[in-house]
């Protein structure tokens, strides 16, 4: 077992509209804006530990700019970084962004771009956001959907085998679900650190393209909330890709949207919790795959097929 | 039966903290200003169907400016104006108020405020409040608690027994729990003018004073969002009072505290409906009221005293 | 106005499978059978103050039995049956039933057959079914999902029109939703005696059939409840129609599946009440009615032609 | 970083009243009974991934029989085995027990018995009992309080500073959360192996005894759950030690009761994840802890006292 990768900590998301994609994340999902720079916004959610969990930037097109890892120490992170530099993807360092120090960056096989740190600048929140808990980073606001922090992150690939293996044997995360059609073709692999369900998710890319981003999903602690979540998009305008209903891979409560910027966004609470430190990953066919989530929902076309 | 009066329109609070009630409704609650005069601000919840069902009053000291019920009918207005006038409590017809047209005036047996009237203004919202659902009256903005609308009021009272006879038969409310202590003195009257659980209460003033106010209750759907209301409430400075938990008599489930006027409010969900129309009131004893809540919740000193 | 209706009392459900039907109410929706007669079973929610709301009775094909409602008042209960037998479709007293008294037997103009009555038996429970709280009619016992009583019924009629007419001029419900096709026609009427969202509706019924049931709704006070619920069905091999959500008309929280004998039940919370005494119906059209529910979810075709 | 020891397996439950204590277990908390043997009952949660998670045995007085933890792998359990023997508190191998393999015995500083072990039989749902989900262990059955699985311990202890260290730098747990008194003496740890905010926890001996136990916590995944239950306590004639609230820490959503045999359980959700790999533990001083629960809820003097 390597043990070396802590968490996800932040994700960069591209957005050709960054005004309109801004009111999103600040007024409808609640977030908090923590710092400013260039063409970037770095967004918090009010249970997030570090800075940030968001990183929001103009760009041409919407998608994935990068996804930053946080390692458990410096020498996990030197581990790491050895083990990436030995399969020809890593890329070099970088001095760090806001609120974080040197960052490795690479790519997984499909192209995404990933870093990986272990600096960090713990969040100290300005008097307004201060919280009544000690053990609260900042203060629950109650604006919009409140979403509390980054969850987990699904991105598409060309082949998952290969991703999914990259990301277990090079950075540590766990197996716990997969599809497996009837040719034998991986089809998506649901991954993680932690005992979470999951935290990064492979999926087939449909399209036959690379480096694309599925989408992104912010958690709250609760099934109500994500049901709030739902009449807020409804009364903001938001686009509604799939309405509240439960997943049948990882058991997650979802609500899915796009951003005006075009990128999939997904508030989500529940899954279970992987105790079993040598659990058989769950094994789903394609025709269980068919039969569409936990309660018969069948899942939209658009799932399946639209990426950033 | 009478069923003459339809629902309690709206309550009148007096604060000697105008901006810091207002800033409690607006920002903690959630609801929205939609009128201002002169010393008052009239605010509505997102289910209102008037324009609003609380107006805020400047005043020297805390307390219940008025309440006011809506008749079911011009007619059934006329019938319940003769009915008071009858008992000597009657004061007279006002011009109106914003929203709404001519009220009649008088007291209950303690001496409260009260005001009957017919004629309203449906509420019609803004572009910025305009919902996505056309039977719902308001934009679901999500701020704060987001308290969707009235729901009761608890006024104090040196009888019950007087109060909860008046209310009866002359305005049409059901009675449907009470309490009655080891002497035979009626201490609480749970009524009700439609199936829900309360709509007015009447408990015996411990101070045995007149006119005072116990409180009012804004409802929400869920139990979470009590819990919600709870997390805020602490987060914001509010003073709890009484922390989320189930009351045996009308199984409310209830968040109390005290807006910085000093007004107790609830934030209120849960109970049940009679449909039954020949219920027999539930009669609880003075021993079983000493139980505490459902649940064995002991009630707070200040609950049975402090009044406003 | 006419107050003579209190509420619906209980309805019989027809099944071809008696042993699994029961089965079904009693343990996956957590019912009481209270009592049984002949080839049926009376079974209750822990919150019905009668014996029971549902009769289930064995016979060759699923549908509506009847439905009962309860008056008033005696003196309520002689003026509807006047009003009704003005209609020429009364069909003259019965004895009684399990629980309750003399009823008056007639038929809606669609042929659904009802019944108005007002003498009934208050549920008193035996020792282990007694509840804690005095205000509770039975021990809340929690298996499955613990339905707490009936809600609503919703009824198919070849011409909504003239049943929702007679439904408002005869019974006294009040039309607080409808339905209206681009052609003028009245395609659905949502029904209340109370300031319930709706407690009978009529659908027109897409296969020009009469006489047919759509779905009998029973009640949970959350939406965690109904979410619960689904597993339940889930697990239990119960088909789910309509995964748990959120109508657009009357914005009741849903759950949709079929009893073993093949009549549609919803497991339902939520909604709003209508304290307003005058209010204007909300017209649906055809464009809007066509959006799906709430949050965009697309009505199963099933949902549109399947009646009993 | 010690990453040896994965989670806490299963928990045996002393109990004078093995009859009732079993029907609570069973009925009110719906737990399954998996295996019996000898004086034991062995009992699961509907998402326990392993045979069980509780022993209940009967025994002259209420306390805890033992605590067991999973290691991660068979050579990670030796490691700790050399790791405690090294302390003198090893107490040697048995043989194992129902449902799992070779175990090493041994006991913390305060004297309560632990064991470590490794091999273990993933539970296999007999037909009645086979979930529709395939990464559920067990059919949700929904009886009672629906359990799910059990979630920390938490053990009394007369110097919570040794114990706190032995389970950090023996068994690997993390300290998230502490209470430090005025004078220094350290009252209370919450430590996990995992991101959950707390999965052992230790609170000082107000008596001075030794090997005693607080509570043993079920885990439910809703809010909503919790109150539930306990609406089921109230009706099944548990004794409530503390209705439903929020601690301040770890941030736990709970109820208390004491099962009939005696000892104090508890059903518990929410806190929040510890994502962070380098927390600096947060330190709750005695003016705070004296604040009570996060709500202002203040703790029944027996919480502080009562131990089995």
């Amino acid at each position: 077992m390597i043990h070396d990768v802590a968490h996800i900590g932040h994700v960069e998301l591209l957005t050709p509209k960054p005004t309109e994609s801004l009111r999103f994340f600040e007024e409808v999902l609640g977030m908090e804006v923590e710092a400013r720079q260039g063409q970037s916004v770095y967004l918090r959610g009010w249970g997030d530990y570090q800075r940030y969990s968001l990183k929001l930037t103009e760009s041409e097109r919407a998608g994935l700019g990068h996804m930053a890892m946080r390692a458990w120490s410096a020498e996990a992170l030197e581990r790491r970084v050895a083990a990436i530099e030995a399969t020809g993807l890593g890329q070099g360092w970088i001095d760090g962004d806001v609120g974080h120090g040197p960052a490795y960056r690479f790519s997984d096989p499909d192209g995404h771009a990933f870093e990986l740190y272990f600096e960090t600048e713990k969040y100290t929140p300005p008097e307004h956001l201060r919280p009544s808990l000690k053990n609260q980073p900042q203060r629950y606001v109650g604006r919009g959907a409140a979403v509390k922090r980054l969850d987990h992150v699904n991105v598409l690939a060309l082949e998952v085998e290969a991703n999914r293996a990259f990301a277990q044997e090079r950075l540590g995360f766990r197996l716990y679900e997969r599809i497996e059609l009837d040719d034998g073709t991986e089809a998506g692999a649901w991954l993680s650190l932690t005992i979470a369900a999951h935290e990064l998710i492979y999926v087939k890319d449909a399209l036959g393209l690379q480096g694309r981003l599925h989408h992104v999903a912010l958690w709250v602690d609760t099934r109500e909330e994500v049901l709030r979540a739902a009449d807020l998009f409804l009364d903001n305008g938001i686009e509604i890709e799939a309405a509240p209903s439960k997943h049948a891979i990882a058991q997650g409560f979802f609500l899915y949207g796009f951003e005006p910027g075009g990128n999939r966004v997904e508030v989500t609470t529940g899954g279970y919790f992987v105790y079993d430190p040598d659990p058989e990953p769950t094994v789903w066919t394609e025709a269980e795959r068919a039969k569409g989530q936990a309660w018969g929902v069948k899942t939209v076309e658009s799932f399946h097929t639209y990426g950033t």
